[in-house]
């Protein structure tokens, strides 16, 4: 019996020790991301000396070399470029929207721009009178006949009351996605998208559609929050208000492009990967700052601190840049791919892919076990404000390696603002906080490297 | 036994649809706050409209009268004005602030401003050469021998290591309180104080200064933290650089002014009160948003959400604008004053002085029971991101009632851009954002609404 206490009193000073080894561990990486982090000056040169980087454009090339030299001159391990070929979509002549012969404004501007993938009007532009609705079921029972030969105006808001903005999203943004598509199979010539902002804005909102198989493809456009509710006030009562809208974009050939990856090797498990990645592209009309510019920063950030810090983890852990979430996947899709082929062992992936704003918690694995001891560091991290281990997701760029069984996770940070900057001219580096974006690039450090310690078995 | 069993069914079943309620009416305040929600909008008119509003100022004097009717056109069951005497003092004309002489500079404008209370230097400025201290110690080092005749400045900058950045603040402010009666003891003839910032910056912050007494009154002023730095290097080298400033700031006699008070008569315990608010006053460079333009609105907004839902309190509320809280904390001791000298029972207080930034929870009485039981609640308002419920403390306005047993709270923000903004001419309604704001509102009116409910007993 004495020895068995003995031998308690021995194992619980052993953990007791390694947490307390851990708390300090942790305050170091916060330490060196507030006092010498590197991340903000990192997003400045992204967003502000290469700016915009859509997939297969000039920017995304550079983007993919800049990241690359980055990784290279902090000392990483390795750092390599995985080949992809990605979609190549290009925007064109700025667009033209206008509301034509209203009854009460005659002819009136709007501010609206193409939605990603979208075929484009060309000079000829589309003119037709406007039917709006908010949901299937007003699109559907205005059939064919009300539909025919039209514009639909899908008009639905983001709902406000929603607290976490990710999910009023998800409760709008299946009009930009299939709003063409379901428009044209009842014979409408064209779409305007109401833009994927809770706010009155007057800049619009772009994003990706998806064109069903075997339907045409009619020309889409978002429409700004502010001339959304005007249009929709107009229609009110003027049936025979028309719309004009031109836009100019095309989809090229696919273009080469990479995955960038960096990695600090594993001194005791090198077979054992831990990914931490944003998205390198970016869409083409802001500076691609919050989304995803600073998930990228932040993860190099995330190997950064451990080399600044000399720590050696124990687990292969990489930076990835993933190319191409924005309007195909490819990149996500290619690097599940090449993991698989070479028979690669990833213990656990965390996505940064919600803005660089203050941290509330991550985002956790499906899997039970490992949400457990995720959730069993919160005391860990609870001093940093990350209190939030409540909702099950991980990221677009990391779900093609969920069928290899790979516990998926994401950082969580606030998500008020998000949707203001969200796909918008308004995507640029003055509206990420330094310290906001520290905290994160920290925040991630600090679960890496408690995976990196104990592993999520 | 089946009776006793019985009751205790009966009294969980009773317990569990009071939650049940609770929980429905603390959805609803969010949806009103969210969905039709008037924070903003007020927010806009007192910083674009009235803008800065010092005590003692006209903008002042227009806050007060536009807070009144205000409160009065939103029907409120009482609106009125508690007098009270403030400090009144004013800028003039705008600082100069040079280098002068300096090896490598030759002459060099910096950015400075006189901090609030200062006496000026007229337009004869200060001339003097500079010595730096970071600390107390360094001050005493130095002595009369070193300090007589020169400016000190004070350069120890706020940790960015601190996660909470009011913790960081209160590491440093005790420069910019104390700095210049320190440095006037050893016969220093002016002060220069490093901004109250944690980030590079180009403008400086103001504040009070407290002036001991018996000790010559000299001019203090801020300087931004970009020029800190300058002078902090130009001066490693080069001992001979002379600092000018000129100020033309004054105290002027005290000026008549008001604290703004709005009521909802309880139904219940209509002398049991429940004070919620914020400071109408601001500094004078920016329009007061964050500080304290959102405390006051959202103070406002509370009563403003029970009387759009129906919702008649048992307890008496009352939102205060107190006055004077930056350089004074006048309308803070009239407001204690009176209530002691009417005899009001004042059952809890809090305070918006933290910004209007995404909410985290908020700061505890000291009383431990009272502090429980806001504690209890918390299952009920961490589905809004109210997780913090660690740090104890009311705010500045209300802590003239603690010798009453008022047990005191504050509602917390997250803190990471306050201090971007906080007394410069930062500070202004752009900075803001309107959910943020909103969620605020919606917060603090979900816990009063619980301690109207249960009292803190």
């Amino acid at each position: 019996m004495k020895y068995f206490l003995l031998a308690v009193l021995f194992l619980s000073n052993l953990i007791a020790e390694a947490q307390s080894q851990d708390e300090q561990f942790i305050r170091k990486i916060y330490d060196e991301a507030l006092a010498r982090g590197q991340s903000y000056e990192m997003l400045e040169h992204l967003c502000t000396k290469i700016g915009p980087r859509l997939s297969g454009s000039p920017g995304a090339a550079a983007a993919v070399e800049w990241s690359r030299q980055v990784m290279q001159a902090y000392g990483f391990d390795s750092v390599w470029l995985q080949p992809v070929m990605v979609p190549h979509w290009v925007r064109g002549k700025k667009e033209i929207g206008r509301i034509v012969n209203s009854k009460k404004l005659g002819l009136e501007a709007v501010n609206i721009c193409a939605l990603g993938g979208s075929v484009g009007t060309g000079a000829a532009g589309v003119l037709a009178n406007v039917v709006e609705v908010k949901t299937w079921d007003e699109l559907k029972q205005l059939g064919e006949k009300g539909v025919k030969g039209k514009i639909v105006f899908f008009n639905r808001p983001m709902d406000p009351k929603i607290i976490p903005m990710f999910s009023s999203y998800g409760g709008a943004v299946d009009q930009r996605a299939n709003g063409a598509s379901e428009a044209a199979k009842l014979g409408a010539i064209g779409v305007i998208v109401r833009s994927m902002g809770v706010n009155l804005e007057d800049y619009p909102h772009t994003g990706s559609l998806r064109y069903a198989l075997n339907v045409p493809k009619i020309p889409a456009v978002a429409i700004s929050t502010r001339h959304a509710e005007l249009l929709s006030s107009l229609l009110k009562d003027d049936k025979e208000l028309k719309f004009y809208f031109e836009t100019h974009c095309e989809t090229l050939p696919d273009a080469p492009s990479f995955n960038v990856i960096g990695e600090l090797k594993g001194t005791q498990y090198p077979e054992e990967i831990i990914v931490v990645g944003g998205h390198l592209d970016s869409w083409d009309l802001g500076q691609g700052a919050h989304d995803d510019g600073t998930g990228c920063v932040q993860s190099i950030e995330v190997l950064r601190l451990y080399k600044a810090m000399g720590y050696k983890p124990k687990r292969t852990i990489r930076a990835v840049m993933f190319m191409n979430e924005e309007n195909g996947l490819r990149g996500g899709v290619e690097y599940a791919n090449q993991a698989k082929l070479k028979n690669e062992k990833h213990i656990a992936a965390m996505e940064s892919d919600r803005g660089g704003f203050t941290p509330r918690g991550f985002t956790m694995p499906s899997d039970a076990k490992a949400k457990e001891k995720i959730r069993s560091w919160k005391p860990l991290l609870e001093p940093y404000g990350l209190a939030d281990f409540n909702q099950e997701g991980g990221g677009a760029d990391i779900s093609p390696l969920a069928p290899q069984g790979v516990p998926l996770m994401g950082f969580l940070p606030d998500s008020q603002r998000y949707f203001n900057y969200h796909h918008t001219p308004e995507d640029t580096f003055d509206k990420v906080d330094k310290r906001e974006l520290e905290l994160g690039a920290a925040s991630m450090a600090a679960l890496v490297y408690l995976i990196d310690q104990y592993g999520l078995k």
